[in-house]
């Protein structure tokens, strides 16, 4: 049998604890699958006193991650700091240029930084893995790249942040409020003390930006995807949305569109028969469409430390195994220009909202501007507030239009002076 | 780059052209994930002239199968043939024996030889690749080899038949019976002329002991498993699970149980918001619960030319990259005796529906024989039929117990005077 294989760790929080635990408790299992030990040899955090719950007397300490990252005598660096620059970065690049592999968790450095990294793990023939870094505990790094590599990839879309999930799911079981069913899913935490990165899709957007680069071959251009979180939503688009039939879920989205990949993370309706529709809760999951497999969905849980352990232990024992591919995929010398299509490309439906004025015509005008760009309306429902002279809402959807003309018919929408107060506009994934 | 990987497919079916027609057709893409072009330079069929609407000329042409496998200039054979023995066999022992990879979609070979075949193949330091054999297009066996790899597998269940989930959708929606519905599949191309295979479960076993052997880390004992399939359900029964909560599916089911693995197949009630069930027509999907991951579903294609070519040929790409895992996901040598539980062992709740003579008493000694068994009762239906003196229907769930106490309580109940037909019992899974 070939020698251990020797991982540093740097980050002890949940997750480095529950990766050290983990490696010690399915030791046995870990070292038949990977066909050799793996042995820590070397940890490092901010601080050395912590209760942790796990014995460190076996591994070196370091107070400085890059430093263990450059000494340490291992052959695996995991990175479990965090963040997309700082520490982390250093950590990575350091290691990998010292000719250590690399496990990491850490999204927001591969969706900033993975286009450069991948060349720098690339140039030293070394692995920079992360399953882990996207949808927790679901292979579906794996599964993209390898599993489904014969694939051309026509598609994806995921739920990819669950606290977003559970917030969602909660309003449309309760018709809640955001702000009240924030608040609760803060105490169960479910939701950070300061949930912007969560709420604002930027956490779904580091993992799809990651999963588009790998299904559509593409460099990761974080910068230019389109982000839109849950922050807005209203209670009302989500009964309206049961009544239609659909599902409101914050989705990324990765598909063809024009000359480029449409990358978006945004809010959406869809068809509540659909299969992703069904996964509600804490829960992530991916859906691949591809030719000639079809489609393909995996679920699972998308965070914990148990799925993240899960992750970047299995990463590990690939590495153990001498088993990795390039970064994204395929060389980084082969990945075309990320050439993200701007949303007001997408071509697809829309939802809208409205408050309008109660007197004959309203209506009639509304959909005159929609025709006049050449949008068509699916559905209608007009709710009358029961008060005379109140406003009446006006929900409607449309058959699958380009944004641009979208968001111009809209614009003349909201200027028209019998709707009082601003429409509310989703877009429906089909 | 790496000169090209040769490539022999022996079988020219739906699954071969396709296989053909799909290294063509994402040349590109197939080079660009592989890092080296895969080339086609042999194949093998029974019938050389046939039309296939691909244009054989470029590769070399053997009658037989074996003599490709053994002298064909290729680094892999694809062995597309089936069957559990004959002439697939030889085909895959002769390329292992000769030190070429093989890529096969074969369960049956594989649940019947798979133990003996990995060996060899250990032996020869080759591939042993089968994603393809089961779920299809699913990466279910690199999901489970290799993407929770660190998980301790706490159990398994599969929908592993599309035509078996086809006809239960199909009898669940319309209440039709079993034969009216496997006679429209038939007609549809989702069963074939003789079903056999697929209805009576031997399809889902062949995967279920392949999967089972992966996640237990177990030799593959085929003639151990207990295998019913769905050719006695009666549509009543899924009238009666929907009533009560549930579907009715033809699950493939590995867990620890006793001292060894339960490793079944069988038609059995599952909560109807368990996610897995929401998974029907001809879909298949994989449920893996693993510590730490918790729960991870992967739903799919199970069948079809597209979905297998895809398995394949991303099994091809795996191996042209230098991946490759041992066969059941560590050494041979290390695999424990299958030691399958024999589903007496199980330990589950149950459905029963009798038939019994409509008077006083006879429900109070139906549930006190089941009391004297410590068989608790859940739930519990009785329905008349509006004749008098016609037996009434009395339809009841358990809490968990032993099967084998069950067994002897269903004889028990079986042989009391006052119950008419024959009692019909199903496992409900939780």
């Amino acid at each position: 049998m070939t020698a251990p294989l020797r991982i540093a760790i740097a980050g002890l929080g949940t997750v480095g604890a529950g990766l050290v635990d983990l490696i010690a408790r399915n030791q046995t299992l870990l070292t038949r699958r990977a066909g050799r030990q793996l042995e820590i040899v070397a940890v490092s955090a901010r601080d050395r006193g912590r209760d942790r719950g796990i014995d460190l007397s076996a591994f070196a300490w370091f107070d400085d991650p890059a430093v263990m990252a450059a000494e340490a005598e291992c052959d695996v660096v995991v990175e479990l700091i965090g963040g997309e620059a700082g520490v982390a970065a250093k950590v990575v690049e350091t290691a990998l240029s010292e000719g250590r592999h690399i496990v990491t968790a850490n999204k927001a450095l591969m969706a900033h930084h993975g286009a450069r990294l991948a060349r720098l793990a690339q140039l030293q023939g070394r692995a920079l893995a992360f399953e882990a870094a996207v949808a927790g505990g679901i292979p579906v790094i794996k599964a993209l790249r390898e599993g489904l590599s014969a694939n051309r990839i026509t598609g994806l879309r995921g739920i990819l942040n669950g606290t977003c999930n559970y917030i969602l799911t909660e309003m449309a079981a309760t018709k809640r409020a955001f702000d009240d069913v924030l608040a609760e899913a803060q105490t169960l935490g479910y939701a950070e003390a300061d949930p912007s990165f969560d709420i604002d899709g930027v956490d779904a957007a580091h993992k799809l930006a990651l999963l588009a680069a790998i299904a559509f071959g593409r460099e990761v251009d974080f910068g230019a995807l389109h982000v839109e979180g849950i922050r807005g939503i209203d209670p009302r688009e989500l009964s309206y949305a049961e009544e239609l039939g659909y599902k409101l879920k914050l989705l990324g989205i990765a598909r063809p569109e024009g000359e480029g990949i449409l990358q978006s993370v945004y809010p959406c309706l869809i068809a509540a028969e659909a299969q992703i529709a069904a996964v509600d809760g804490v829960l992530n999951a991916v859906d691949i469409a591809g030719e000639p497999i079809g489609e393909v969905l995996l679920v699972g849980p998308g965070a914990g430390a148990g799925a993240t352990a899960s992750a970047v232990a299995s990463d590990i024992v690939d590495i153990a195994a001498g088993r990795f591919a390039p970064v994204f995929g395929q060389s980084s010398d082969d990945l075309e220009p990320a050439a993200v299509t701007g949303v007001d490309s997408r071509y697809g439906s829309f939802y809208l909202r409205l408050a309008v004025t109660d007197k004959a015509g309203v209506v009639a005008h509304i959909t005159r501007i929609l025709a006049d760009h050449d949008i068509s309306v699916e559905d209608m429902i007009q709710r009358h507030a029961g008060q005379d002279g109140e406003p009446v809402t006006l929900v409607l959807t449309t058959h699958a239009t380009e944004e641009a003309a979208m968001r111009n018919a809209l614009a003349e929408i909201e200027a028209y002076e019998n709707v009082s107060a601003e429409p509310v506009m989703l877009r429906i994934e089909s």
